[in-house]
């Protein structure tokens, strides 16, 4: 079966309608997604960025607001332009990792996506990330223990490295089994042909 | 009639598969196009970049290579990874907004991005302008004695400072009637039906 590696950030908003959409895409096509969430924050810093480039260039970032509105608009998608941006979402890609959180992965991205761009919740905070695992039945305790274990930070060090070594630099980033990079939401459909499907 | 205004540069990659498709794809809807060359490299240094963001940020210049690359075959363009890039294009610019030029504008930028992307020239050198002139009929002389007048660069720089008026950042851009802002080639078509075509 054909995969597709997902690479994506919880703090990245075009990243949210790429969630959203990615499974109903590539099952069309009979492939498979991997999820790979990761942090952009130690990329940006590495370009010498300290803010999220939407900050950093304030036409860019005007210009983002609008055309996530028109994206999520088109898509059927919840949208509000965020209080606090870019989240602080290291907790959110540690739990993701989680075997706590294992193979809901996808939902916990997904209703996460959902709580911070559709009802502009902050995911920084332990309530929000607490109020998705409890819609999907995952047991809070655990899973936040194992956030704050050497183990899951590792981890997420890791995965964040091997996205470097990708050659990514921003998200969502989609990589094809034949390491075929494709970068930006609307880029999708693209890298899903490239795969094959 | 309906108008879609198209900004682009010259030292644009991605203003290059943009330029060669637009046409085909207003007609199509019986849309036209308001052809507006600008200058990136003032709102670039305005963003404290003395060089293409592809140059500053390496694996985003890696990016846009491969990525030119697939953009271009899929198109059916000719295609060669630039010896200079970017390319200085002021005097390019200059022609382009020539009363010598005029309406030949479209044909003279489609020529130049040919020159330029698929056959590896210079386009800062007098020699490949002036084949590209040649190659439409223009009148050479006429054409660079404009571009080196003061009426020109002042449009020139009309053209840029509206770019940014227009909140611009990037190219290609296009703005709809309506005020509306899309950035980059992959998002013609989107503008285009913003446009009601």
């Amino acid at each position: 079966m054909t995969t597709i590696e997902f690479w994506y950030e919880f703090a990245s908003p075009y990243s949210y309608p790429a969630a959203m959409r990615i499974e109903k895409i590539t099952a069309q096509k009979g492939m498979k997604v991997n999820w790979c969430p990761f942090l952009l924050g130690p990329i940006f810093k590495a370009q010498g960025w300290e803010d999220s480039p939407f900050n950093v260039y304030p036409a860019k970032g005007a210009y983002l607001w609008r055309d996530m509105e028109r994206i999520c608009q088109a898509q059927g998608l919840g949208f509000q332009r965020l209080s606090i941006f870019p989240q602080n979402s290291i907790l959110a890609a540690r739990l993701a990792l989680s075997a706590a959180v294992g193979e809901k992965c996808p939902d916990f991205s997904r209703h996460l996506y959902q709580a911070e761009f559709a009802e502009n919740q902050d995911i920084s905070r332990p309530e929000t990330l607490k109020k998705v695992l409890a819609e999907l039945d995952i047991d809070a305790e655990s899973a936040f223990a194992e956030a704050a274990s050497d183990e899951v930070k590792l981890l997420l060090r890791r995965h964040t490295q091997r996205a470097i070594d990708k050659n990514i630099f921003g998200a969502p980033s989609f990589v094809t089994a034949d390491g075929e990079l494709f970068w930006g939401n609307d880029r999708l459909e693209q890298a899903v042909a490239w795969a094959g499907g």
